[in-house]
């Protein structure tokens, strides 16, 4: 295997036009990267550990483990409603992972941070178990902040998206094998994930948010918890992608939609329910509880 | 265990008055932390990952695991003459390491934090070997920026304090047993690096510097690369801590001190050698390889 520098060499050049531009004033290859700030704006930051078979299969291609990384991250970012800006990613590996895997990696990082308009602009190597950390980073006017803590009984329920689809990839194994060219719609939902930074104008009228990352019912909880608040849901209502189910819908996770509450319908979005006084979960009136993915729960 | 989001309470909890105040104006417990920035400095970033075993014992200490991580981590910000500003922290983990575990390392960073003047405003928690990932933020005035690419041919080369004292510590493995409340002074210098914020009047003169945290002779040979030079170092020149051998200091690494290149003496600062013109590195006259830490290199 190459040495440290040699493979973060190999990283850099994966990454291409990527590594740095526009607002990166210092890229890879200082102690840090140097990024100009917007004026007036808030900074917004979050970090994320993807592992393998927890996060993505081992043996899956690196490029789509390299954009599924990336992609997720900044999902964390869409969902306060801020601009993607840069990413700094902690990668790492052992022996089982070599240049040729490494440079894959990056090339996918690099379709992602392409299609986000973001730099991939700092990093860090070792040699262990494999470990993929990303710090993602955006901008935002204070006042235009999604909370998850801003949900207030009476508002509806929306999703923007179709729900379901990665976790039915995962439930009927279907996530190996994968041919990066070839990608079946569900394989598409999960290796493919979407930040939404897309539907800013759709959930501009929003008061508060989050993205569905963990499924749907664990996700509104923790919107509930922060608002104080219960929700309604009405299982018709829920938009369930080809090929999924409700329950894929409601526990599966992955899917990366954003779930928000407003006083008003927002164009383009499901509507799914409603915030309650009372706390908990109901669905088409009955209580439910809600499950998803809990790194240390016993029952996963 | 408890679950994934007692755990992450326990460390909010750990964090105390750390996980958010000043300009961090939204912490733990949102899809991301927010902060303001200062109008007018550009952001510095970067991100280090630590392992048992590799950057600390497994054995050790949560507490002292947790300054050290923090610290070490902050350090490529002092190596870039920025003002340290917050970090996030991802850590993955499993059954070995507990609740108690866990709340005794956020405490350790809460007290780097502490005297860093910084918040860890944002974090992930997962399941998996354990591997603590920090991306650490700051500010600087662009001009005020310490690059490693600034240096000339001539310039003095000097650091910042005594080297070799924390590799001292792990070559004689007194590593453990450790006692937090009666370290050695080897273990102290180990455990408790300095990220040297402090010295930022003593470098001001610099034009261009880093942190040595891989060995002197490896980190100058990074420094020189970047500028396009060589160095000679004279050995009696070069500062060793008490307990520490000149093989310590010029290969040992985890020093943190700045190694800085000006076109004057620094006042308080050790002049140890000059830049040259020539590439390739000399000791006392002789050449010799830079040699330090290296995670896929085959002769560590």
């Amino acid at each position: 295997m190459r040495n440290e520098f040699a493979l973060i060499d190999a990283i850099v050049e994966g990454l291409g036009d990527r590594a740095t531009g526009d607002w990166v004033s210092v890229g890879p290859g200082d102690d840090a990267a140097v990024i100009k700030a917007t004026p007036g704006l808030a900074q917004v930051a979050s970090i994320d550990t993807l592992l393998p078979d927890v996060h993505f299969p081992a043996a899956a291609p690196a490029q789509l483990i390299g954009y599924r990384a990336l992609m997720v991250s900044f999902s964390d970012l869409a969902a306060m409603r801020a601009a993607p800006r840069y990413c700094l990613v902690s990668l790492s590996m052992d022996e089982t992972q070599g240049a040729a895997w490494v440079a894959s990696l990056a090339c996918g990082m690099a379709d992602a941070a392409r299609e986000l308009g973001v730099y991939v602009c700092g990093g860090n190597l070792t040699r262990g178990p494999l470990n993929i950390a990303v710090s993602v980073h955006g901008e935002v006017e204070h006042q235009h902040l999604l909370r998850r803590s801003e949900g207030q009984p009476g508002q509806q329920l929306s999703v923007t998206g179709v729900l379901g689809a990665a976790a039915a990839c995962v439930r009927t194994g279907q996530m190996l094998p994968v041919d990066p060219k070839a990608l079946t719609p569900l394989q598409h939902a999960y290796y493919r994930p979407q930040a939404r930074f897309d539907v800013s104008a759709m959930v501009q009228a929003a008061s508060a948010g989050l993205d569905i990352s963990d499924g749907l019912s664990q996700d509104l909880a923790h919107l509930c918890a922060a608002s104080g608040c219960g929700a309604a849901l009405q299982s018709l209502s829920i938009p369930i992608g080809a090929g999924a189910t409700l329950e894929d819908a409601l526990f599966g996770g992955d899917d990366y939609e954003l779930l928000v509450a407003s006083n008003e319908a927002l164009p383009g979005a499901y509507i799914i329910g409603v915030l309650t006084a009372e706390p908990g979960l109901t669905l088409d009136g009955a209580p439910f509880a809600a499950k998803g993915f809990d790194h240390f729960g016993n029952d996963q």
